[in-house]
C-alpha cells in the first residue's frame, strides 16, 4: 500500500490516512525523497489528522524523512498530530524540535508559503 | 482501503493513487459523500493521473460521484485523464458531457476557484 502525495504548485501535499505499518512508511519515505527530486517541490505539509497511533519505529521513520526531506532542500511542515500521537512521540524522545508544525493542511500550507516567501 | 480525502479551504482534492476495485470506488464514493456534508466543500478536485485504466463499473460509479456531489452542492473538477482512461471512457459511452475537465490537479483547482468566484 502507498501513500498518495499530491503536488499543488511548488508544494507537496500528504495526508496520510491508512495504517501505517513499518513497509508502509519506509515505501512512504522512499516515495516521498523520489517525488521531491522529481518535482523540484520546496515544501511539504504531512498530515497526521487521521493517525492516531505511532509506535518507535513509525516515529523514527518520521523524524528521519523530515530531515531527509530538508537535506533535499524541502521544508516539511506536520499538521494534526493527534494528542496520543504527540504524548508517544515526546515519551520516545522524539521532539521534532526544528520542524515547524500546525494544526491542520491550511495553516501547515500557509505557514510554508510565509516560510518561502519571507 | 480507502482513498485519502484532503480539504483545503472549501475544496476537497482527491488523487486516486491506488488501484481501484469496486469496493475502494463504491467506499470512495460513500467517503467523499459524507466528507462533503461534513465539511460543505464547494469545489472537488478528482486527480486520475495515476489511473491508467478504468473498467465499466469504476467508470460508472466515477460518473456517479460527479452527479451526486453536483446534487450535494459541489462541483466537480476531473484531471489527469490518461489516454487509455479516455479511450475506455467514450468507448463506454460514458461522455462525462457536463463534467469539467483539466490537465492537472493546479489546472483544475484553478478552473474552481475561476467558477466559483465568477
Amino acid at each position: 500500500m502507498r501513500v498518495p502525495i499530491l503536488k499543488l504548485h511548488e508544494y507537496l501535499l500528504i495526508s496520510i490516512q491508512v495504517e501505517l505499518d513499518d513497509k508502509t512508511a519506509l515505501q512512504f519515505q522512499e516515495d516521498l525523497l523520489t517525488k521531491i527530486h522529481d518535482t523540484g517541490a520546496k515544501g511539504i505539509v504531512i498530515d497526521l489528522t487521521s493517525v492516531d497511533m505511532v509506535d518507535s519505529f513509525i516515529a523514527k521513520v518520521l523524524g528521519d524523512v523530515v530531515k531527509m526531506s530538508n537535506l533535499m532542500g524541502a521544508k516539511v511542515v506536520l499538521t494534526g498530530i493527534q494528542p496520543p500521537v504527540a504524548i508517544t512521540l515526546i515519551d520516545l524522545g522524539i521532539h521534532m524540535r526544528d520542524v515547524p508544525t500546525a494544526l491542520d493542511l491550511e495553516q501547515g500550507l500557509d505557514k510554508l508559503q510565509l516560510d518561502l516567501e519571507g
